[in-house]
């Protein structure tokens, strides 16, 4: 009989990985693309940490895109026991807070104490948006489901009914708050979406 | 009449942005960890861009993670027009090799010429496999569906009908190479796998 020990650090990485995994299932309000499926948090937390790659020159002040990367390939994963609240639906904040806590809880506990500690710590950097590297964080995060609305038929402003102001309001602020020029640009193509464009006739 | 112009630096990026969106479209030889579908290359992208972050401490040699995770994010994009190359797959090398070139030069072309320039050369770094991060991440690259397959009923193995042998040559030695450690960790769990173990009877 194998005497009982404390796992490895190496078992404990092995958990964290086969349990993250999970995030491919979670299925977020925005359509890929293309519009042929909804988008899973997994794959959208590669293509924001791509995003936030190249889009780094527009950010709001020199950040440390390392830093950056590593926050949003994190910044999902209380998904997995929480899931994804739709930035235009309608949920509890409190709730959803206390929910996501717990998961960090858990999933984080699944690392070697130090690391589990400092990439918690980077997810609630990111959560609470107030240094350089997740002020632009979060404009990143925010800028992705308007990409695919706008190059597709409006995909989830259609599904949610988003005017044009509540779209302001909920998603370009912040996304000028940490990426001013993305924001501009961004606007100027929103407001020539056919989605939008009836609003200002 | 609007006059002709230079794309701009933004709208260069925005269609990089759009254009990289299709690797979610790509599917891979790997299943999920809970078998349910295969995984496609931008959710997997993101896990072991994640991966590389916690398995860090027993890479071969102290590396740049930061480095690390953004060759992880880069690596696959060529396969939105080259497809996937199964590892356990026949293909011809040589054309693949040439079929990712051509991939390459479109796809980083879109970028601005300098920021293209260096993603590009940090895949071909990556491909190269010589220097020191190149060689953990092409390590955290190679375990990622040894994993999936340990903790399923053997997903690809069974598929492609793996001899423990051609797994220790085709993906176990470059594991080795980046990350010694997880290959003996790894190792061990895969011989008492039921598709493996039988081998060593
Ligand atoms: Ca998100």
């Amino acid at each position: 009989k194998e005497p009982i020990t404390a796992p490895t650090d190496f078992t404990l990485r092995l958990s964290f990985a086969v349990e993250t995994c999970k995030l491919k299932h979670i299925n977020r309000a925005t359509l890929l693309c293309d519009g042929s499926r909804r988008e899973n948090s997994g794959e959208h937390s590669w293509h924001i940490a791509l995003y936030a790659l190249t889009m780094a020159p527009i950010a709001h002040a020199p950040v440390s895109v390392g830093r950056v990367v590593r926050m949003l390939l994190l910044h999902d994963i209380v998904e997995i026991d929480a899931g994804d609240a739709p930035i235009h639906g309608d949920y509890d904040p409190a709730e959803m807070a206390a929910k996501e806590q717990a998961a960090a809880d858990r999933l984080f506990g699944l690392l070697p104490r130090d690391q589990g500690a400092e990439l918690r710590d980077l997810w609630t950097e990111f959560e609470d948006a107030k240094t350089t590297d997740a002020i632009y964080a979060k404009s990143v995060d925010r800028v992705q489901p308007l990409i695919s609305n706008l190059v597709g038929d409006g995909g989830s402003w259609r599904e949610y009914n988003v005017s044009y102001y509540q779209l302001v309001s909920r998603v370009g602020a912040k996304i000028q708050r940490g990426a001013p020029e993305l924001w501009t640009e961004m606007d100027k193509r929103i407001r020539s979406h056919p989605w939008f464009v009836a609003e200002f006739d």
